[in-house]
């Protein structure tokens, strides 16, 4: 299969080597802003040549944009008006909903399958990338129905490949859970990093204690804000519903510690363990 | 070694399986008030017999705690009343400030060695114990210059076989800084999964997006009451300090992102992204 990559950070320049490994695909052509990250990338084999965007859509078979969520919109746009019906593109951002406006009334919508690979670390850039990423994790496609079948077949059965499970939502059903699921996560990492590093001092303290937990509490607090600000800003509304939840909740265990309501610290607590029953492992 | 372990849950059985495993201990006594867990702790092989405190503590060469904070004070003064000049006790606690005052004018302090090892997961229970916990963290031991340097030279060669960096501290600058790095961790995790739990009323969703960061963020939300809830108690003070700067700049988080100022969130990524620094796996 021949396959462009548009945008060789973390998630595409996984795509690319994961579609290698896995035989998927033949040909790998990147689509890359960053000149940087374009040198990086070919020298690393994730993708076998750079080319600038118009010439990298045509005659791709599958186009994937993995690029930050505020330049998926416009960016699907434009290779949308460029593809015949034989072409696929999808995109693995994080946010659906804009993107789904977006493109909604586009001629060519069809041939787009709105995608979101549940997989990511707190790293960035093509050195960040790893051929064994994705599997065993589960893909959402949102709005199935606006797309061709024979192209959600295949998208699905690529995905498969990588070892994914498949899920169904709608947009705005997805955008809710991300944020519940994810973006809070990222939020809370990224706070409990700026006050420790606000009130310890000590960096060396922080370094030496880290088995204590901190470590895979804070981990996320290394992602990139180029990813994450794109994301917090069009999934707002219900990132702040969250995280004003989020904030109520933590004034109640506050309150409850102020007083020494042990009580009340307990039932929290144990309310916070039912997430053994979600999270298995 | 003759080695007593008193609490044969997470803590004190991965301690019994690793002297064991490394071979330092020849004979393990457990003490333990769950008739459940002592069973468990036999039949998974953590220690050689179950005894009363009494019996377990006279010939041992080695006594250590590893019950909940808040019962470690007054067992550690229960224990050196009876130790002779040949014996070593140390406990496992992860709060140093209440027990070192407790012992503080003990006629046998010389005898104990107050060390925290900077290791743990979320599970609880003898079935959680794991013979090769410990190894690549750090240990920290509280008021060296109150015990017996033999003593402490026994305890540290014990730490260092097991795979353990020594790190010496004073009781409050550890209570002090184990909030920062661990405590607060803790209660974040169990907010987050107290939040998410609250507004996710489709608890599916949470399982099959838990890729996007939340397994990380929210892991530490599985431990157990019994353990935290005595140290959030003896450590309040220096708790309620970093949860309250905690809750203040995650309002200026929100309160940013309420008003677009997507600058000023940039500012609070950047600054969250240097704990890059300290954090380097």
């Amino acid at each position: 299969m021949k396959v462009t990559v548009i945008g060789l950070g973390l998630i595409g320049g996984s795509f690319a080597l994961a579609l290698r490994a896995k035989g998927i695909a033949t040909d790998i052509v990147g689509v890359e802003s960053s000149p940087l990250h374009a040198a990086k990338a070919l020298e690393l084999g994730i993708v076998d040549r750079i080319l600038p965007l118009a010439e990298a859509v045509e005659g791709a078979e599958l186009i994937a944009i993995a690029v930050p969520v505020d330049v998926i919109p416009q960016l699907a746009v434009k290779i949308l008006n460029r593809v015949t019906a034989d072409q696929i593109v999808i995109d693995m951002g994080s946010t659906k909903g804009e993107l789904c406006e977006i493109i909604s009334q586009h001629p060519a919508r069809s041939r787009f399958v709105a995608t979101h690979p549940m997989w990511g670390t707190e790293f960035s850039g093509p050195e960040a990338a790893t051929a064994d990423s994705f599997a065993g994790r589960n893909v959402v496609i949102c709005q199935k129905e606006l797309s061709d079948a024979e192209a959600v077949a295949t998208v699905e059965q690529i995905y498969r490949k990588l070892g994914m499970g498949i899920l169904e939502m709608d947009a705005e059903q997805h955008d809710l859970h991300a944020a519940y699921v994810s973006h809070i996560s990222h939020i809370t990492s990224f706070i409990l990093s700026t006050t420790v590093l606000e009130k310890e001092r000590e960096e060396e303290a922080i370094f030496n204690l880290a088995g204590g937990g901190f470590d895979s509490t804070a981990r996320l607090a290394k992602s990139s804000a180029d990813t994450w600000i794109p994301i917090f800003k069009q999934n707002k509304y219900n990132v702040l519903d969250v995280l004003r939840e989020y904030i109520h909740q933590l004034n109640l265990f506050r309150k409850a510690l102020e007083r020494d309501d042990y009580k009340e610290l307990e039932q929290i607590i144990s309310r916070a363990n039912q997430i053994k029953r979600v999270l298995q492992k």
